[in-house]
């Protein structure tokens, strides 16, 4: 099987744009409602926009110098321990193919939210459930559209290049880096600041207009949800399939790049069914939304699945030959093996989200005993849900084990890059469905900002609610697929450095696992502590206004969202250096000074504790939340209770657990490996 | 230089224990005071011997099922895979060995405690110190002497046969297990029901005779912070010179078993170091407690360092050949070497004990931070303690890293096991000013609750608050010996299977380092949900007690302390089972299902998670408590402040974070990794 189906790949991406441009058009169609909500729509927009803009002129500078960077060494030094020039063109293209995702995806995120608002009021709930699954669609869809145009195009450029090809995941994991890390620190900021100023100190309920911090808190959400959870995802995705085209060359499977050719199709596979998916989305009226999303998402995974299969029976040869990991032996595997390699994959990201669910959903044992423990005060509550985050460690971790283990089994090395792209390969569904879910928040927000009718507010709170479950199963997919990303581009690595053995015996290797295993912890401690700062300058700011602004307070003057929005975003911006510098000079001092075993020890000591404490932070923080909903909804006392109270100081310890210092840990883990990846000619 | 110096090593453990009887001929002369502290004392001491004797029913059954299995698999197979029944032997004496030494010190420690608040308030200060440090030593001297003599019994006995000697310290572990972790339940569960009934409900103050749970929260006092860490610092210092004999042994260093006198010297000079130092402890009035505590712990450490150089340099061949890792190539080492590796496990083990005190004491920036963080409330000073307890893993882990280094490059493997053994030199020191803590804490008790004047109170207090800088300087120092024992033993787990290569790229490997990574996360979960429950049964009795005695809010009738002690115990007990299960069952199947390479992998992963989170949970706890202290003291407002309530929340939170689940990671390291040395002939 000759490539030139390698074509296919950026075809589908391309499909996949075009059908975002067909969800943008019928969003922008629909009716952005009265006059009331498209200013509060828009105030969230420009804000949303505001923040992009901000973040571009750091992300830009962060870009140059790694491209100046590069470009001098790959120019200047030639041979063995050097760098490609051309790895700095992929790398600049691969950050400008997220830049753009993310930017579609908050633009149209934050149009779709007022319309959803707007469909809830004049038309339902099927149509409301469309408008914002829609919305989430053309992020899901920018997304994998973007990620496979960029990628492909990058591969036929450069020709199967593979150490030029990762320098397009690196570009993606800078702007996760942004997304993720600059992004969860504004989110949680804007949050705390809304709220402690504006609740506590000046009285006033959630979500008022008065509230100067009001419009940065609901950006915030689209920053964090969207744009964020976007940004990894699309470095998850990039980052397997360029880890599988980098095993797939450098162990050389199939004789003219097969081994290359089939990680990009099973994408492009993916791609189109989760376009089909899509159009399995909808709810009768008084049906239930969660439903629909589930008859969307198994159309795409079951599609998927049958793809996958046709495309590796027909790529790849029926036997290959690869080298076994003692470097002297060599192990056959067949393409079915691929085939259920990549199976592997998508079920266990498909089990770890619904494991996140049961740890983080009211409907289930673990937090309705959370919810119980706030009734004798705060501390049980803290002590419970810390348990409670740690006890959920271990299935996830023993999915992943089985799914190292049978894609290994299976299909060796490759089939361990393989399960990621099969866990990936649905990404446009799972970002949809995820995306989905701050795009009916929002409607809410605008429904009871814009005093619509109560019906209203009760089918967005329908769509929310649903948004809550579907919000923590992306997340559990989203950490997963990090995890398998990066054993997936650690494994590349130690083939690009040449080492067959990473020998725990070693002392430079297990110390280079203490020192791994300690990074996912200081760097929590740093983002923890950066959002209270950031929060800091959103408080002065907001009580600033209050005092300044004559008659905020009566409702006569406005407030000036825009500058409490750029405040806390510079403070966010500030704040992500020293945790960003962390991630990109660990790798490089390490493989630079103590040599490339240490640096793979430091990779798998990261990776085990990255991914333990972020399944850790963020089904604590979720479960907190919503015990917190649990009890809201009247149970142990309702709101106002002593168990309620409780239930906050839990929620608000968990917000940045979950929201900040969790999801940052999934870029840390690859952006650690891929940075090792592009660097590691410079390592041997 | 043959091995008749061996004799040596039982003589300086029995000269250990003669020193203990001098302090507790002294101790118990001393005058007990007044009839109410004498019955209060009382009560304290037949609380903590009913607890023991209700620990010895199971741990009999345990051990036994231990000695029995290992019986019969040593006398019914035989040859390669087989263990020897003599390990049985070695089993049972480690056992018994470690519990006799903590029942001693439990015995002296809650004698010491009435006569040294008769002595604050009869003599002074010093008198009260000398009192205090006379029951820690005892301690002290208890778990050096007697893990010493049983040690150095077993090695002359079973003729240096490493495979049987490592029973010894399996038997010290298996004590340990009930000491730090049915220890650790116990003393917690004991505090929330004492605090919750107490307190909150019939609104008495603390310590206040007419709670019935009142005995039971001083017991634990002592059954935590005296028992609980005898036993896990005998196991430490058991299990380094272990770990250095099995690899003295093993690596053939010296032609006549100088590798495996070495160790044993060291630690007998270490002894002598040990009680020459208490002579050092004494402080005029006036003076200051802390400085002539560090007095006496400088002067040992001095001595030993001295005394280990003359030991291997006159013991140790000049330098001596080693099989390096890769199975191939010799490397020579030298005495001086294993010096410095000895030298560099003491430096750190001190330096360690440092960074805890600089994390968790109110003197510094942390803590500071914390207490401010309370005056925004509960939340903000949740975030703070775990950002903080999460940043105090950066330097153990480098120090660590850097010991790891030093001695490895110095002495290879045997070196690594002598870093920790030079770090365990002085544990007779170590222990003895650990253990004064809690003594001077009970005193304080003592002397609030039988009314002796202010100014005895003062002088307990200045005890007390030198008794909490130690007691951080000690719990930082037994999760760094801890963690260097594992490694210790790992390394000769390695040698025992005969395996030279852990390759982290094999998936068996990284499978192993994933699954042993989560299980110190679902560890400290099992133990944290226990507190909570065993707390429940306490808090049931303690209500039982006030609705059926007649008076007793009143004080006209007595409570029924022992009933409360009891109960708590059982449910502390019943407790227990399941982390233990975990910690013995994992190796074993592991070890015996998916082979020596895997457990290889789950031991490391074990290793590095279990060291960080406990230094993570034992100074995010001790900082709370410390951050609550600081504004008890008066500042941000004070007791019955906002910012109060907020520190109380995370002082109860951080409960069981340093006194139970934290300290329990010590623990689950250690035992884990002597599980499988032992076993070891089984997985092969």
């Amino acid at each position: 099987m000759s490539t030139e189906f390698m074509i296919l790949a950026p075809i589908a991406g391309l499909i996949a744009l075009l059908f975002a441009f067909y969800l943008i058009r019928r969003i922008t169609k629909m009716e952005p409602g009265n006059e009331r909500m498209q200013e509060i729509a828009e105030a969230i927009h420009s804000g949303a926009m505001a923040f992009l803009k901000r973040q571009y002129k750091t992300l830009v500078i962060f870009i140059l110098v790694i491209v100046v960077i590069i470009s001098i060494i790959g120019l200047f030094t030639s041979g063995e321990g050097s760098l490609k020039w051309e790895t700095a063109v992929a790398f600049a293209i691969g950050a400008c193919c997220s830049i753009l995702a993310g930017n579609i995806g908050m633009r149209i995120a934050t149009k779709a939210n007022v319309r959803t608002a707007n469909a809830a009021h004049t038309s339902g709930l099927n149509r409301a459930l469309n408008c914002a699954f829609s919305g989430g669609a053309v992020m899901g869809m920018s997304v994998v559209g973007l990620g496979l145009l960029g990628l492909g195009i990058v591969v036929l450029i450069f020709n199967n290049d593979s150490s030029i090809i990762n320098g397009f995941s690196f570009g993606a994991s800078s702007v996760a880096l942004f997304g993720r890390v600059g992004g969860g620190i504004y989110t949680k900021a804007a949050d705390v600041g809304a709220d402690l100023v504006g609740k506590v100190e000046a009285g006033i309920p959630e979500d008022d207009p008065r509230n100067p911090a009001v419009v940065a808190d609901n950006v915030g959400d689209n920053v964090g949800d969207v744009a964020g959870m976007g940004s990894d995802l699309f470095e998850s995705y990039v980052g397997s399939v360029v880890a599988a085209i980098a095993l797939g060359a450098s162990l050389g499977i199939g004789a003219n790049g097969e081994g290359v050719l089939a990680p990009l199709l099973v994408a492009a596979i993916g791609i189109i069914a989760s376009i089909i998916g899509t159009f399995f989305v909808s709810a009768k009226e008084g049906g239930d939304p969660q439903k629909s999303l589930n008859k969307g998402n198994i159309t795409a995974t079951i599609l998927a699945i049958i793809g996958t299969f046709v495309v590796t029976k027909l790529i790849l040869p029926d036997t290959f030959e690869v080298m076994g990991i003692d470097g002297s032996t060599t192990v056959t595997y067949t393409n079915i093996g691929v085939f259920i390699a990549s199976v592997a994959g998508l079920l266990v990201g498909f089990l770890i989200g619904n494991v996140t669910e049961y740890y983080t959903s009211a409907k289930y044992k673990p937090v309705k005993k959370i919810a119980a423990s706030c009734e004798t005060g705060t501390a049980t509550n803290i002590i419970t849900g810390v348990a409670t985050g740690m006890a959920s460690t271990a299935i996830p971790i023993i999915l992943v084990a089985v799914g190292i283990w049978a894609s290994y089994h299976f299909a060796g090395l490759y089939g361990i890059a393989m399960a990621a792209v099969g866990m990936l390969s649905t990404t446009g569904m799972v970002v949809a469905v995820d995306a989905y879910g701050p795009i009916s928040d929002n409607a809410g927000g605008i429904a009871e900002m814009s005093k619509l009718p109560p019906e209203v507010r009760t089918i967005t709170d329908q769509l929310d609610s649903v948004g809550n479950t579907t919000a923590a199963i992306g997340k559990g997919f989203a950490i997963g697929s990090a995890a398998l990303t990066a054993l997936a581009l650690f494994t590349a690595y130690t083939q690009a450095v040449g080492i067959s053995i990473i020998n725990i015996l070693e002392p430079d290797v297990v110390i280079g696992l203490f020192i791994g295993g300690m990074l996912p912890f200081f760097f929590c401690s740093m983002t923890m502590q950066s959002v209270g700062r950031a929060a800091g300058h959103m408080i002065e700011e907001v009580r600033r206004q209050f005092r300044e602004i004559a008659g905020l307070m009566e409702g006569k003057a406005k407030a000036d969202y825009a500058r409490c929005v750029d405040i806390s975003c510079q403070a966010a911006l500030k704040e992500m250096v020293a945790p960003s510098l962390l991630a990109v000079l660990v790798p490089l001092l390490v493989g630079l000074l103590l040599g490339p075993a240490c640096l793979g020890g430091v990779l798998c000591g990261t990776l085990v504790t990255g991914f333990l404490l972020a399944i850790f932070l963020a089904n604590s923080g979720g479960a907190w939340d919503n015990a917190k909903k649990y009890i809201e909804e009247g149970n142990y006392g309702g709101k106002g209770s002593p168990a309620h109270a409780a239930a906050v100081n839990g929620d608000t310890v968990g917000d940045p657990f979950k929201d900040t210092s969790g999801p940052s840990l999934n870029i840390l883990i690859k952006l650690m490996t891929i940075i090792s990846l592009v660097f590691a000619p410079l390592f041997i």
